[in-house]
């Protein structure tokens, strides 16, 4: 890094601060107006955008990347438009700045208001995927946040000009288009850099892999979100529909595998245990996951080969064998679960207390008193009755727009949406009341 | 530091995890028992808790601690009684645990709500007062938060002996009494230790000194309340009622100079600064205050001497005198004021970014439009028009209790009460629903 890549960084933090104080005293309308102006201008400029991640793309080829890399960082038409039909979305959910979260007239006529506010500066750390770059941006914008973008290196020219579109869209609506600042440089050492300046940025977000999580969270110097790890366990209580059970565990493990609240663990009940678990394996094994189980659901299903659970199983079928330790607490993100036989409610929560990463934690039961004890003694951000982990998403709940999903129990916990990217302030308006 | 002493230190914060997970499930009516147990014991055990106490100052005088300071951890009748008030104020309380947030029903029937629920362990780490270990025990027994306390060595006898009373009263209501921790042991790395304990605490807490609020900054690996520093303005608008200007100031100033809410710089408009200035000077000096001015401020009002400004001048009164550069910007935490002569709101909102703290801000003025302008404009934690910074407080603004002012922006800002100390969680409760 160069001294002059630093002094950048930090002339780019302060242009941020500077439009950040505009943006938050910017209408709704204008922010509105801005993130319109931004889906009409990538459609717009569709061709230009596909040719220059072209030359990424090539880049990235020549480099050696592999298929499942570059297919993640490939725009297409379908995917330029989605782009901007993400503005359009956020464009449309209601503000979140200015918002009135309490009110009230003190005994001494003092009028008391808590109101929401932007954040200030937000920093972004992200990897391949250029449609980060408009989420983030639109996102911010829209909560009158300024943000500092930081994307990966393999999409660097797609990202440069997304983020060029951004800021003409920005000013196009008569705001400062400071208010997207893009890292231009690959350099690593900017990574370190940006994660020390903690008077220039209120929250770093990372998007992308549990590594960059990870890292993020260790260097950080000022607060990060923490999420995308989650170790997920179901548990199918003694009381449990087994016909749900099954559904509810299948659609938690293999309706996205890939993403942070999917199944890891199953926790089944000894009682239901020889109802429950062949319905279950026969279900997984058919919908190609593999079970790793403990030596007891081991006894009722498996190992492969040794007892016959149904027509799904052939030479082709995944395996049956018995967990290692480290399966317990592992997330596997793919088509492989663990699986434990317990003998109660309260040694199933003690498994999610010691393996969980308080993500996402569901029973299945039809007994509502253990539903709730469950749902009130396990700590995580996100508790299920009788329904799938894969439910903890900020579009399932409603947020409109997700950030990320956090695992912190400061600030924001679960999913993030506009409002957990805002802070409050106090506001009070006097007639000259003086302390006594 | 031994490494029996870190062992202990890592115990006692697994003891403190277990018993919060215990306290979280407890009911509302069992906290508050507890909360009255310890108001009812503080009081019956009132003199040998004076008598403890007495050792500890006959000790802190033997080292030569300055009066200022023994006064500081002295306990008498009065303050032992103030300290189990206390405690019942928290009781009566409403419990902030299982509030509900939000609630809806999605469209495929799946009911979520947003439940509050307790941080979990919380760490505080205090100075010579030792009614900080009832206060904080109390704040954290209500919200259903354990706590790890690391009092000042100099009144270690005293909050160890009340640290045993709290436990004491916990068990008594049937909670567990391992949910309040004292470290016994006044050796200094165990702070260090302490701090780097990420996994374990989920909040730290400094109370106390200025440094020390700044020492837990830099060095907590967890999420830390910053706060204590407030280098608060107070700008009287060209269109201000100069009468209401002079006793807003003067109560921002006077009432409490010691707290972190009283004003330091008093920004004037040129156009009001020759029928203000004077006004204010005489009662601030009738007060007291020692004025530090720029030079158009100077110009009308001073130095001290040079010409009269009203019947309080003598010897015996403050100075009046030329602000140096780091006069502006300074916490003066005592009897000293700022001063200086804008020519517009711009400047004056100026002056705020580049020297405020984000604290406690406010505008005298009777134009409504300037007034809303600084208000919306003007980033801190607490913004007045038309009445004093000193309101900034969670006693004011209705929180009952205080933990607190954050001059964060994530999580909680400004006065912080119970719910401050509070996380919440998603629960979902389904009868087999899962996503397609």
């Amino acid at each position: 890094m160069t001294m002059t890549e630093s002094a950048t960084l930090k002339d780019q933090a302060r242009a941020a601060r500077a439009a950040s104080r505009r943006l938050a005293a910017a209408t709704t309308d204008s922010r509105n107006a801005a993130l319109l102006a931004l889906a009409d201008a990538l459609q717009e400029r569709q061709a230009e955008i596909i040719e220059v991640n072209q030359q990424d793309l090539a880049a990235a080829e020549e480099a050696g990347m592999g298929l499942h890399l570059t297919e993640r960082m490939t725009l297409n038409p379908e995917r330029v438009a989605g782009m901007a039909e993400a503005a359009r979305v956020i464009a449309a959910l209601p503000d979140p700045v200015g918002e009135v979260l309490e009110q009230k007239t003190l005994a001494n006529g003092l009028k008391v208001e808590r109101i929401r506010v932007p954040l200030g500066v937000i920093g972004v750390i992200y990897e391949s995927r250029p449609n980060v770059t408009i989420d983030i941006a639109a996102l911010c914008l829209k909560s009158g946040n300024a943000v500092i973008l930081r994307g990966g290196k393999e999409a660097f020219r797609t990202n440069a000009l997304l983020a060029e579109i951004v800021r003409v869209s920005i000013e196009q609506a008569g705001l400062p288009g400071g208010a997207v600042q893009f890292v231009n440089s690959t350099d690593r050492a900017l990574v370190g850099e940006m994660l020390q300046m903690k008077d220039d940025i209120d929250l770093m977000i990372p998007r992308g892999s549990a590594e960059l999580v990870h890292m993020v969270a260790e260097d950080a110097t000022m607060p990060a979100i923490t999420g995308g790890v989650g170790v997920c366990h179901t548990y199918v209580d003694s009381a449990a529909d087994v016909g749900k059970a099954v559904d509810i565990v299948l659609n938690a493990k293999t309706q996205r595998p890939t993403v942070c609240n999917a199944l890891d663990t199953v926790l089944v009940h000894a009682g239901i245990a020889v109802d429950f678990l062949p319905r279950m394996a026969k279900a997984m094994r058919d919908a190609g996951v593999e079970m790793r189980c403990d030596r007891r659901a081991l006894s009722v299903i498996g190992p492969t080969g040794s007892q016959p659970i149904g027509e799904g199983q052939g030479s082709a079928a995944p395996r049956i064998t018995a967990a290692a330790p480290e399966d317990f607490g592992q997330e596997f993100l793919s088509l492989v679960a663990a699986v434990r036989v317990v003998d109660s409610l309260d040694e199933a929560m003690e498994h999610i207390v010691e393996y969980g990463s308080g993500h996402s934690e569901a029973i299945v039961t039809e007994d509502k008193a253990a539903a709730e004890r469950f749902l009130a003694e396990v700590d995580a951000a996100a508790v299920f009755h009788n329904t799938s982990t894969r439910f903890n998403d900020g579009g399932e709940f409603g947020l409109g727009a997700e950030v990320a999903i956090s695992t912190n129990k400061l600030h924001a916990r679960g999913p993030m949406g506009l409002r957990e990217i805002t802070s409050y302030k106090w506001v009070v308006r006097g007639d000259g009341q003086v302390r006594e």
